[in-house]
């Protein structure tokens, strides 16, 4: 016996059909003697006609009364599932966020969650009751409903699954797992049984879009074991392969992975927009005096790269911005020249940045070296590099991108089984 | 300064653009000075999708689950308008029935309203802040949402102007105002200026749908003045009258009436079906051994008619029910033969109840016999009768309906100005 959480997408419960086959999936695992709770999205659309109406009847609409309308789709859901529970003699419940309640901050729009008191859960689990939650909401300190921000179901569940200190949580997806890569750009990537907490968590951030990077922070510090599955529509269709066990990618602690790689993926994030301030004076603050006025214009700052001055009084900056915040990047930076005291600013647009992420790279020499070496034997020109413990970061001109990711795919062996 | 409440049907905040014509309307009110609540019902055809959902999910579904999933169309729009009122520089909020919270009994899918605090409402009023309620909602005892069955919002609208004492309630809706009969059967039906309590509450059991009977009730019970508006989709639309004050029907005590009419509408009700007892037992308890098995199999009989018997020992019962729940009604009827001791079952169908319904009847004598001649000069045949203090009821055979319905209107004076 288990305590699961299971959490399924807005085309899992796109319509009643599909809701019953939800229904049935949650009833093997009832079966099979575990404790369920069950977290839902919004039927597929639904929170984008939401929100549109929202835009609708005004651009600069109050987050809370956003937040009242949009949430009400995760409350149809979570009764029609309840319901389905119920017609095939599963014993549920629906839960809204306010009724359990998962306690959030003030920031309408995209909260986070505070608090969750799973007492009430756990007594229920002890009474064979299903839990079955609106996912993506929760309850303000100012006792009106929150939402979390797009994506936010995952971390809903993820949140759940640690306050009822539940064994694992299932997020059932369209994609079947994590892979070494993006299968489109690479169709030898694979899909692996596990990737730690820190893994997943780069390989998130990195446009890896598999879950919202919240959950997946959420579930390293909680320890929660997170199982990326795929969500199957029709459970009689042939191929379908083991239904009380489909395939997925287990989210886990780095000491449960047996054999860890050195390197177990390669990411990859297009668009990005190189910005070199030349010449900066070189002393205390200066750092602060950049990139403080870009963090509050909500400009997303990604990789930093200081280089040495010649002479240690002048510096040469680069970082990069996403290239939709390039204008506003340099309309800041321009208001900052006087007070930074730098000469020129140098801007650069289409670059990509691919990652290769391993956290076996910890304990292993050279791997930023192959890196480099390969990506120079295909005349792939490099215009920054940033490392951390089990990621290093390499930045390159557009066009090259898919070129890196196959060619590092290959180097680090990640095309064998 | 008055305080109003404004109530708003789901063809009135249908859109988007039509949730704006509502946000005018109430600030009109607003910068009049008045303090306003506005409570909406879901987006016309919302209501229905979201009930067909719960059907398809099962047949027999937890009306605790059906309350979660269809009481959010009224969330909706209340995020909406509030959204909108904010818009055009209003100060508004949207509240849920859980947030003020209206309490209610724990009768799931057509609960009562129990409880409202009215309190933070009429602080806010004080800050000149427009309250938006979901209507049709509220929160049962069992901490989770309650609805109020269909057409609850008008309900929820009367019950927030008892709590917050407002000086009137305009309840919004297709029609323009409460009628001296059906202008569909009699053209020359005049609109009412004003019309009692317990006028009205004949009149809407009868079958004069404007509100629903129990918001009628409510506002009797309070004292809560309710006004029937029509709401315009576009007040710049020509021919839209005086659009600060549109035209309706005041429902209110009758002291305010300050000419009441002997007779101020003329009722009636289709598809009555007639059931008589021959030769039953004419003794103590006979009555409830009829009516009770009836009432458990939720039967709704409204007229009830026992003739004295001739010798003392035996007499004749007829009732009508609604003609679809004849059947119903024999088989029960049936099987309460032996306790009972009737003779025979005889049953009609095809009948229509036609109704005359004026407080001024009760210090009038005549009014009666003035129905029963007009009748009996157009050949209509009378099959039944009761009275009440305020109202004469005629069971005739449904195809003189409409003659009859015309001939009562003629014959008490409606039809002139």
């Amino acid at each position: 016996m288990a305590r699961i959480v299971m959490k399924f997408g807005g085309t899992s419960v796109a319509d009643i059909a599909r809701i019953r086959v939800v229904a049935e999936h949650v009833k093997r695992e009832v079966d099979a003697g575990h404790e369920v709770a069950v977290v839902v999205s919004a039927m597929s659309g639904k929170t984008n006609e939401l929100v549109a109406w929202t835009r609708d009847a005004s651009a600069l609409h109050d987050a809370r009364e956003y937040d009242a309308v949009v949430a009400s789709g995760e409350q149809v859901t979570s009764g029609l599932v309840a319901i389905a529970l119920q017609n095939i003699g599963v014993n549920a419940r629906s839960w809204q966020g306010w009724q359990i309640p998962i306690r959030t901050d003030n920031a309408h729009g995209a909260a986070r969650i505070a608090e969750i008191d799973g007492s009430e859960l756990i007594r229920r689990f002890g009474e064979g009751q299903v839990a079955v939650i609106a996912g993506f909401q929760g309850i303000g300190p100012d006792n009106r409903i929150a939402t979390l921000g797009r994506g936010g179901s995952d971390t809903s569940a993820v949140a759940i699954a640690a306050a009822v200190k539940a064994d694992r949580c299932d997020i059932y997806t369209d994609v079947d797992g994590v892979y070494t890569t993006d299968p489109r750009i690479e169709p030898k990537a694979r899909r692996m049984n596990k990737i730690s907490f820190e893994e997943m968590l780069e390989m998130a951030s990195l446009g890896a879009k598999v879950l919202q990077v919240r959950s997946v922070e959420l579930a390293m510090v909680h320890g929660v074991r997170t199982f990326v599955r795929s969500s199957f529509e029709d459970p009689h269709a042939p191929g379908m392969g083991d239904l009380l066990n489909p395939p997925g990618t287990l989210i886990c602690d780095e000491d449960e992975i047996v054999e860890a790689q050195v390197v177990t993926g390669i990411a990859y994030a297009k668009d990005e927009a190189q910005i070199s301030l030349r010449r900066v004076a070189d002393r205390p603050g200066v750092s602060a005096g950049i990139f403080g006025p870009l963090a509050e214009a909500n400009i997303n700052v990604d990789m930093i790269v200081q280089n040495i001055s010649e002479d240690g009084s002048r510096t040469d900056m680069t970082f990069t911005v996403p290239s939709g915040d390039v204008q506003k990047a340099l309309a800041v930076l321009e208001r900052t020249k006087e007070t930074v005291g730098f000469d020129v600013i140098q801007h650069e647009e289409g670059m990509s940045k691919v990652s290769v992420i391993g956290i076996g790279m910890r304990s292993h020499a050279g791997v930023a070296a192959t890196a480099f070496k390969a990506l120079a034997d295909r005349s792939i020109n490099i215009r920054a590099i940033t490392t951390s413990e089990i990621k290093i970061s390499i930045l390159i001109d557009g066009p090259y991108t898919e070129l890196a990711v196959r060619t590092l795919h290959s180097v680090y062996g990640l095309d064998k089984q």
